[in-house]
């Protein structure tokens, strides 16, 4: 569980913003903008946020000569690589490498004439910059929609073989291209909305290359259902050491970096904040405000992403004895209201009412700060 | 991928309510209560819901004899088993057997006497009712804590291999009493509030025997968190056929069921509605109103859970068109704020502002239901 499969090293951007992707590397948390890119003051807008909530690396949409051009004013003043993503025209590739665009991802269900590929793979290689084979299940070469290899008995598509062929495909060319492998270094995703069709072409194309993976269940829906149909994608894959750098794809780019730090919190892949582990409430607890405790320590270290920990809010002893001491601070809830407090499983104090859930926050806040 | 671990059948409750635990019968979906148990009223009043919203086994904590007794008048109203959660107390396990509960959870960390689990034992041979051997990291044998053979170089616990342990023994235990294997039924679980530790304890149960499992993350947290958690540890075991119930341990008991159910059906295991496919947006996103346009079916389609199918709704085509093809109702946004609608893969109409949200909500359910 959690070995990483070992991969080729891929450096993104130059300077004080180059991040590494790849198993020497911690997985890399990247987001992609939902602003018309060549509107520089509303896409530095949604990046700067995204900054600070710990996003590695941002991705644009690249649809015209403007948004290309935009990008050289755009990475001026961002400290992360930016990612120029390419759909249809490869003119907007080599305008977006010109204009100083770190990576470039290159969808090979969209562009797939090997003259057009040439172009692209041979400016990334002059300029010594990474590609992205970005595949998508909802937009694959005509050729392997076409071919009865990739159809069910019923009909139906074979959905991960196709993404699997196309992305091995596309390696095979811009190797060729560019005359080996590593001159212009890789980073593939088979992205499709179906996680099982996602995770069973993941798995694939981790033991047929050795090349970085960037992880995500692509038009994965709105928050409870994108979270969760994202997880059935990535969370298979990521308990098997596979994935390098993963992305989120649900509606705001905050919740996105949130989610994704969160889903790699809960293996201990990345740090990020505090993790409250707290029990569901049943029958057993008593008079402790246990859920509006939580709510209030969910606000608090949501503002705090710095402190690091885990805290166990038990509303009883049943398995509160048990959490508390596994945790940094441990809090049973007791019949009368009044809560105990553990600091490394240690007893430490009893906090009584009134104002207990003030009084629990300063306790907590304090003792995270090592003030207590 | 998916292919279920072959289980031993557990049949839990009679007649009409009877429900079926095991490898030949869909993954059931459960959730516990939150009120006290000897509060009839208050429990049937959150019982209920559940009920409507998909419960299919509900768990109740006894830990006073009037909530052993309450038994009686529950399960007299309910169309689903009831399962009596017994922590320090294994006379109250005999009481709630004598009032009817359909199962009986038992904790092997908290009642540890032999003669104490005798009693218990033998009561639901005689009245031939199953067991769950529910094991919980945070509720551990004190023996296994005090063993050096469970502590790690650092001093930390191996919590995995403590659970497996303390459930084999349990296993071992029950047989013994009993004089056989399967006289009674028991279903197995191992929870803990690390997910890593709770998917390797319940890989390794599922490789050493054939009785079902019971799987969920213990004190997952609240909302977002308390999902993802629950995800890291239930999906890899889901995605490798191991699971024949689930409960998704976050605060309020509705939520627990439609998570449950969301996380079963992003893999196809269960039905559960209408799943809605959607891009996160992105620069390539003309005029069209799709957040509003997703909020909008999220709680028409919530009201509406005898509706089956999924629905992609994309702002854009560049994956819009493979995604439309693939599922029963198709949507692509144009720049223009009008919207390209798909039955089945095929394109049938176009659909025009003003109050285009209305017209399509108006659409997407007149197709869902047969009526288009």
């Amino acid at each position: 569980m959690l070995k990483r499969r070992q991969t080729i090293q891929v450096a993104v951007g130059k300077g004080i913003k180059q991040k590494c992707i790849g198993s020497d590397h911690p997985i890399l948390v990247q987001a992609m903008t939902t602003t018309q890119t060549s509107d520089v003051w509303e896409t530095m807008n949604q990046i700067m946020p995204l900054e600070n909530a710990g996003c590695e690396m941002i991705r644009v949409a690249v649809q015209t000569p403007e948004d290309a051009r935009a990008i050289r004013e755009i990475t001026r003043h961002l400290t992360i690589p930016l990612v120029a993503d390419i759909h249809f025209n490869p003119q907007l590739a080599l305008l977006a490498i010109e204009y100083g665009a770190d990576k470039i991802r290159w969808n090979p269900g969209n562009i797939t004439k090997t003259e057009m590929i040439k172009d692209i793979a041979q400016a990334a290689k002059d300029v010594k910059i990474p590609m992205r084979i970005g595949v998508n299940g909802g937009s694959l070469r005509k050729d392997l929609l076409d071919n009865p290899e990739f159809r069910t008995s019923s009909g139906g598509y074979k959905t991960a073989g196709m993404m699997v062929r196309e992305c091995l495909d596309a390696v095979a060319l811009i190797e060729d291209i560019v005359g080996g492998k590593g001159i212009v270094p890789l980073v593939l995703s088979v992205k499709a909305s179906d996680p099982l069709a996602m995770l069973t072409a993941n798995f694939d194309i981790a033991r047929q290359t050795d090349y970085p993976i960037h992880l995500g269940v692509t038009e994965a829906g709105s928050d409870e259902d994108g979270i969760i149909v994202s997880c059935a994608g990535l969370m298979p894959l990521l308990a098997y050491g596979i994935g390098d750098t993963i992305r989120v794809s649900i509606k705001d780019p905050l919740k996105q970096i949130r989610a994704a730090y969160r889903i790699l919190r809960s293996y201990g892949l990345r740090e990020y904040g505090v993790r409250i582990i707290s029990c569901p409430t049943c029958g057993r607890m008593g008079n402790f405000p246990l859920t509006e405790l939580e709510q209030r320590l969910n606000e608090e270290f949501s503002k705090r992403l710095d402190l690091r920990g885990t805290i166990a809010l038990m509303g009883c002893p049943v398995n509160g004895i048990g959490e508390s001491n596994q945790h940094s601070y441990g809090l049973i809830g007791s019949h009368t209201g009044a809560a105990d407090i553990y600091y490394n499983g240690n007893k430490e104090k009893r906090i009584e009412p009134p104002d207990i859930i003030d009084k629990i926050v300063v306790d907590a806040l304090e003792f995270l700060e090592g003030k207590s």
